[in-house]
């Protein structure tokens, strides 16, 4: 599988193409709906580009990483073998009775383009109709990562939804921390500390066992003096409702 | 301010007393409600101690690290001089008229008494009545940590709110993601990547620039698609919230 064409330029198909021209192999072409951005990515992996799917070459390896609501009807438009997608949420069903050799090569990981990202930790999750294709995808995986996992698509699924709670949830407490902050002229970074201490934790422990703060001590006085400074309702929504998970966890 | 003395043998006073060791201050006395605490905290500083505040000695300076409800009573009893609290919530307020020279003294962190930490990044913010008690408490704080500083009660809240977050709500996402995996037989472990990867975005970027996921997508099948994937209600009322807000702080 040496030559590959990337169907898609966004944030997963820019660090997946630029850690595979690293390995060596040939990005063949790179094709997106909109032609300037197939071109700015193309012009980065040292590849050509286009926006017509009857234009797709011949190659060893299809990447598809384009938007969830958009892929079933892309594969359908697209008649090629080997083929993957990259998504967490869609099952390898999606494919059925197109191809012959068809997967999932899922890495879990949180991409943005202009970040650069060493993806040899990443765990890369692969899901084959065929044992052929899968150790072929296998080897292709162990060539950008340690951490290569087999696994059938509904535990994709459920490590795709832990992975929303883990990166994105966990990204969007920070950004309401940022602006709680933000209106009382206090700056950001004061919270870097206490937040890669939370982090450091949770590298060698479970965070069930790690939980901290007024909901884990049951201080139903600060938790509610919390909830009354608070400025907006959403805000105190969020406050009121994690609370409540947090004391509900440590009944279970 | 070379002798101290702690009130309380919790998670801050234990940290703190370490640190103060370290640095080659005197823990002149520990008090505890439990004389049994008191003694193991004790015994790590090198210390004496007691479960009675009539016997508390004299000292340069008397540390409180108690829980918010019981802090108010506890200084009411406690007639020392020099005197200072630990606590995010808590207003300078509680100890006025009481004595001369008081404050606070908040570190900006997350404790686990069982787990070591380095103080010298963490936040150490300081509250006082009058400026010559701020400086010998400032001047302590310089020892233990590069960052030092002064703000009001009102700001020291809004900091502690958006620490529960940015902390203790981070750390519960984690543990929801870890509950859904443990569901579906998978490691936990996994996730360790992407969030270390969550995390070392936002040392350098605001978290409201780098969020990512189905919700700053606005991508509605999959979010729909997940929360009926979720097994219990709860999780499923923390993802709509969650992904609701993501949503509607892209609309401001």
């Amino acid at each position: 599988m040496k030559n590959i064409i990337l169907i898609g330029s966004g944030n997963v198909s820019t660090h997946l193409g630029l850690s595979l021209v690293q390995q060596g192999y040939n990005i063949k072409q790179v094709w997106s709906k909109h032609l300037i951005n197939a071109d700015i990515l193309a012009k980065k992996l040292n590849s050509t580009s286009t926006d017509n799917l009857n234009n797709i070459k011949y190659a060893d390896l299809y990447i598809v990483s384009v938007k969830d609501d958009v892929l079933k009807s892309l594969i359908k438009e697209l008649k090629v073998n080997n083929i993957v997608h990259t998504s967490g949420s869609i099952g390898l069903e999606v494919f059925e009775n197109k191809v012959e050799n068809y997967g999932v090569f899922y890495p879990l990981q949180t991409f943005n383009k202009t970040l650069s990202l060493e993806l040899s930790q990443t765990p890369i999750c692969i899901e084959s109709n065929n044992e052929a294709f899968k150790d072929k995808l296998i080897s292709l995986g162990d060539s950008l990562t340690e951490k290569v996992i087999t696994i059938n698509s509904e535990q994709r699924k459920q490590l795709h939804i832990a992975a929303v709670f883990a990166c994105n949830f966990v990204n969007h407490m920070l950004a309401i921390s940022e602006k709680i902050l933000k209106k009382s002229n206090t700056e950001f970074k004061l919270l870097i500390p206490i937040i890669n201490e939370t982090i450091k934790k949770i590298n060698t422990n479970k965070p069930s066992k790690v939980q901290t703060g007024p909901a884990q001590r049951k201080d139903i006085t600060v938790i509610q003096d919390h909830i009354n400074n608070l400025s907006d309702k959403q805000t105190k929504k969020i406050y009121q409702i994690i609370s409540e998970s947090i004391i509900k966890y440590n009944e279970k």
